[in-house]
């Protein structure tokens, strides 16, 4: 099977796609019902992110135990280029229609609620893109902007506004804040059923516990998820290496991962030998955040690369604020890429 | 510097202290005012195990970022044995003193409330201990008993009830409890300010997450933290890892030893070729509660090792349930040590 090789350009994925039809489906056919309903569906569900927790069965004798077992997977690889736009499409696109739906069954739509302070403006171009995302999948979304010098209470007066406003349903707060501004005070006041960002710790904690289930889980971690698992590539009992551990991608990544049952291990600025540890992994997710910190010599053929790592710039044409300076060294990646087998390289927006 | 080698037995850990002063005090200079102001202190205070969060600077071109520069730690090794027992009574021993001077000062002591459910052995035992412990202590501790099938609203009203009592400062709900109780519903009613545990996920997201400070960390992750400081074991920079991915011991441990910035690997039942991944380990902690899981093949020389791993079994002479079967090999890795180097091991218990 042959998977998302359309256009090659800088905005695309490149790597491995199974020759098998067991990868996606092994992992379709251990959710919920109403996923494996929805299979027939002709816009791809998300598939449950956080629903697969297996018992720890140790096998005897250092041999692997296979939560997979009985599902048949080639090894026959084909270097494949994963098309991000196209799966965001899909997702948009689904989520459009389900919220036209509801629209037509209950006469009511989801609200997001973003707050906006300062002038920064890469967060301006950040919320003005979620707002415009909103509008084009139907979600009534409403701001409140703040002046930079504005005082704690009147952000934390804007969040309890949202918090009972009943028409709002979702609150961003839009991340960072002006340094006078206690971040961990205004998001404790974020009820836990609107912090869509998940960025609480109580959504953290049931991210990272066994038996627990967060209400939401962070967007970017989510969206890697979605490439991995939509991509067919095979997650449990593979070698992952999270670069970066901060609190917003690498370590709900590295939680969402392992919840997924690969063996994580998480690579960090006070490492030794991160280009040895990288090396090894089956599975690089990248958000350090440190421009071609990610040469060729860190990646090992047929691994699987997700580049979310970002250093945004301003474009002096247009003044808009663009997420750039990738941590994966593209150039030498695509090289990587011609030689032989690539290791799949999703950088997710030019 | 020889550390700690006093008598030889099954409760002891076996290891290696550096030939250097740099490694405790470089930790110990890290810490907090309280801390360095109570060095000259005889009994060694609790090192502070989660304020140690130091800013993400990458070095360019692939070299380690040191967080300890200007340390200089000498590379001449002594194998050496760790005696958890005896570092276990200078703990206590300074608890016992501190609860003397607050009854001296305030006229007050700190309360420990423990909810046991059921007539499980093993519980029983654990429980046993820590009333005695709290009764060396000077701890005032407080047992609520309630019959194997008794309602969820009995264990509730248990919890609530230490919740509102102001002489009880923290609350155990010993676990594993009965399988028809919703552990996760009876441990949400605790007051987070008496989760002496730190098994709430809000302790355990604020565990995880950089910046943020849990209330409380679960003791046995605590536990092993102390062993590795107060033996002059250097965690920052060092391939840790932790084998088992449980919320009590795996996870938080895992968490404790990012925030000391080790680069942590967590192994698990679905991993392949666990044994190859921690033979490369400088640190490993094994919570897998697999008998015999780490043999030799699984340690390389010079590293350090936590044994927490228990299947408690009864003694048939006295019907007490003791830990017992440890996860690693004891007899192999003391064959190991006698070899040339041997890596440190710790059987917190016999």
């Amino acid at each position: 099977m042959r998977m998302m090789v359309r256009s090659v350009n800088r905005k695309m994925a490149i790597g491995w796609a199974k020759e098998s039809k067991g990868c996606l489906s092994s992992t379709m056919t251990r959710a919920s019902n109403t996923w494996k309903d929805n299979q027939s569906s002709q816009i791809l569900l998300s598939p449950p992110l956080v629903t697969l927790d297996l018992p720890d069965i140790w096998a005897a004798k250092s041999t692997h135990y296979d939560p997979l077992s009985g599902q048949k997977i080639s090894n026959v690889q084909i270097a494949t280029v994963i098309n991000g736009k196209l799966i965001a499409e899909e997702i948009r696109s689904r989520v459009a229609s389900e919220v036209k739906r509801m629209k037509e069954c209950i006469g009511k739509v989801p609200g997001l609620a973003v707050i906006l302070v300062g002038e920064r403006r890469d967060s301006q171009t950040y919320v003005r893109n979620k707002i415009k995302a909103c509008e084009e999948a139907g979600i009534k979304s409403v701001m409140a902007e703040l002046p930079n010098y504005c005082a704690e209470d009147d952000v934390m007066t804007a969040v309890l506004k949202f918090n009972e406003d009943p028409s709002v349903h979702g609150i961003l707060v839009q991340l960072p804040l002006p340094e006078h501004l206690d971040e961990e005070k205004i998001l404790n006041v974020l009820s836990l059923e609107k912090d869509v960002d998940g960025f609480h710790p109580i959504n953290m904690g049931n991210l990272a516990m066994r038996g627990r289930e967060p209400l939401f889980i962070p967007c970017t971690p989510k969206g890697c998820l979605e490439l991995l698992i939509r991509s067919g590539v095979e997650i449990a009992g593979k070698k992952a290496v999270v670069i970066g551990r901060s609190n917003i991608v690498g370590l709900p990544i590295s939680l969402l991962l392992q919840r997924h049952h690969a063996t994580v291990s998480i690579v960090h600025a006070c490492t030794k030998n991160p280009e040895q540890i990288t090396r090894e992994a089956d599975l690089v997710v990248s958000a350090a955040g440190v421009p071609s910190l990610i040469r060729s010599s860190w990646l090992k053929q047929g691994s699987v690369v997700i580049d979310v790592g970002t250093c945004p710039i301003e474009d002096p044409s247009s003044g808009v604020w663009i997420p750039s300076c990738r941590d994966v060294c593209y150039e030498e990646a695509l090289r990587l890429l011609l030689q032989l087998l690539p290791p799949y390289l999703e950088a997710l927006d030019p």
